[in-house]
């Protein structure tokens, strides 16, 4: 088994291969964000710094053995191809679907237990988008190698979209007191509702969940946030939070989700609610956006909507690392 | 050309490569199963047991500079990414199509050899799904690189699912004087098509075809086994074989084809049927299985049918290399 | 950043890299064919033969930390097989889409600019088949890496397609003082538009546009052209010029573009057709083809449409390398 190395430098500087941390929590699968702890979260971060490095020098590390099945029963372009070159600067080899849903014979009456432990025996490791809520669970708990959950259902998790999230806040600043507004569709926002659970890790965190009130967060999130003693706030009106928080956390709202669509308005970012926003706030969208952000944002420093994706590069990179070396 | 050789040995340990079987017979396509001698058949075998070692050492060979071309013009995830994995395993690179069906404008009325000509000049071997059932040999006939069939027409062929099949059964027990049940919708049966046809070369086999009377095994395979000598039984009562056989090879009945759903249950295989079974038997099935053969049986020491996935890894790796290296 | 070098020799051996042709433009993007001078054309076909020495070696380029993304908004397999194989000969990786049009959230309103920009965060390279005619510029546009365009809308452009036609005719005779028949459904025939353009940059080309009236050239062209003063006839009789020109180029007429299904036939190639041709004539296609280039013709030397198909691949592999060296 290929011991993974940062080339071409010495084994032992690996990122985060010496780790205390690592001590007694092997990182098996990867369902939902609120299974990681918060020294898991350090060491994936602390390896995430260490794979900006790999890329900026144009090197890879010695994954060359190693197959990574992205398997996604809806498509979705641009977190396959995340996680496609994330495997590919490791050195790795991927094989792909792009849209298993629509040319499997599971819509016969398969099950995704059976493909999992087929693609199991020649894959290293399974990232999967299902379109069950429990699916990424259900494939977790046959499969013969780490799965990775790239979205479920349709009010389900993206635990991998909350680490990178939450890793572009972690290069700004502190995670600790932050407060953080987050907006949009909530009730079914894969997105929106892994973040919270991730938020939730840290001290004297406040969140604001900010959404039309039919569509706010569902009591699962909010019952967990009251176990955990973390601060939150329901609100309809963007316009009373988005001056004090440190971060805005945008998703998007489907017009069909709403009564009228000019209510789409009073939750969209521009240039002008930009100016009401602290000088050293971030704004964070997991993309794509359509009306909710507008393009006369982009231009402003505290824009990191680009910067995630790039950030999710090397945070998978991380993920995909953790996971195959405890095997 | 690169020469095969199992990293980081010598090129004189390859699999097979000094095997006196070569002599006189290069593999050029692979479009039915039938093609194979027993000779061919045990190299291919031997080089799927070297196989076996280079993945369990992490290894790959020396093909880095080959690429395989998977065109599918019906969607199977499972077998493409298998043959996938085989050529990744064996150090190389893959072009793929997922659906070359629905995305080409063959469907306008081009025609399969422009294709393959086309594809064939900047791909070293070609795995081809196609919709007709002569579309593998059609392919084969124009290709100037080795074409493989991985399926075709709707009652053709899939020989390297039989060679996986076939090498299942040979890890387990000798291939000569088998009885062998082979279930399902036989008239239609790709998978059980070609296995029948291996199954012939070896001497003393007994095939039993249990299938309702409708969907029974066609002439063109009876008559091959009458022409070489080969006993077989058409069968309609699972209850009548399944106790006497050493190999059970299970598949799908689409429940469209029979005129009572609750007839597929006298042909479907649980816990309560595998007890009748000899104690030494296997049970092989290509996957995915719907209500024909139940999970109850999975931890049964019989059931081979996860097993087969994996040596279908091999096998293909295996036998990628005899068609690459006669080139 | 790696220096591209041909495996094993030195890497000023690399095809092109001392060229004094390279001086002072250098090349960013490929949207349209009229982009390309003489100079960078004779550059780029002078690395496409180094490549096709580097591919008859068997040997490839030290690109293997570098990622190509193929985004194909409209699926096209040759095309973006081509791409792809072009890709791994170099050495490198790729990110596939086979179908992001039908996969992908933009037909919600998201926008091509912001997955360019996300793409292009783990990408060096990005190569687009949009459908709208402007979709590849303003990728472009946005783009931190290298844009192709592999054809864009319905009357756009396909200028790798241009080059790589260019080159077949290159390789059989001089490029200066062509006459050259270019037939069809012109005003939407994406190949031949990009042909125009650039045999257009050579010295006493001839051009004849052969096409039922209703079809032919479109005045961006025509215009083109004359301000260049480049001599060129519209015609409908294919029999007024099949047998003065020294390159025939005949592309496919859809037919539901003309009135009567018979009219294909007049602008059909068959053998009869071929005999009226001057004896070193050179006869391409883009392929694929229907019934406009019938296979007798397959045989005769004078055609080069399956040999355009492996030149492609040199050209791309030769463009490839010129769009990663100036990052």
């Amino acid at each position: 088994m290929p011991q993974p190395t940062i080339a071409p430098a010495k084994p032992n500087q690996s990122p985060g291969l010496d780790s205390p941390l690592r001590g007694g929590m092997p990182l098996k699968h990867v369902v939902e964000s609120q299974q990681f702890t918060v020294p898991l979260l350090m060491e994936l971060f602390e390896r995430s710094r260490g794979m900006e490095r790999v890329v900026a020098r144009g090197g890879s590390l010695d994954y060359q053995n190693r197959i990574m099945t992205t398997l996604f029963y809806a498509p979705s372009t641009r977190t396959r191809l995340s996680f496609e070159a994330a495997m590919h600067r490791l050195g790795g080899r991927v094989l792909s679907t792009e849209n298993a849903g629509a040319f499997s014979s599971e819509v016969e009456g398969e099950q995704v237990e059976d493909s999992i432990r087929i693609i199991g025996s020649y894959s290293d490791v399974i990232v999967i988008r299902h379109l069950e809520d429990d699916g990424a669970r259900r494939a977790a708990e046959v499969s013969p190698v780490p799965v990775i959950n790239a979205g479920d259902g349709k009010g389900g998790q993206h635990p991998t979209q909350a680490l990178l999230d939450l890793y572009t806040i972690y290069r700004q600043r502190p995670l600790d007191g932050l407060s953080v507004a987050i907006i949009g569709e909530l009730d079914k926002g894969r997105t929106a509702r892994s973040l919270a659970y991730l938020l939730a890790k840290f001290d004297r965190v406040k969140m604001f969940f900010v959404s039309p009130p039919q569509l706010q967060m569902k009591p699962d999130i909010l019952d967990y946030l009251e176990e955990h003693g973390v601060r939150y706030e329901l609100e309809s009106d963007i316009d009373r939070v988005i001056g004090e928080v440190d971060v805005v956390y945008q998703t998007r709202i489907r017009p069909e989700r709403v009564r009228d669509v000019t209510d789409l308005r009073s939750y969209a970012i521009d240039s002008t609610v930009v100016q009401r926003m602290k000088a050293d706030a971030l704004i964070l969208h997991p993309l794509p956006r359509t009306v909710e952000l507008d393009k006369s944002v982009d231009a402003d420093p505290r824009a990191m909507y680009f910067r995630q994706a790039r950030y999710g590069l090397y945070v998978r990179m991380a993920l995909l690392t953790m996971l195959l070396e405890t095997r």
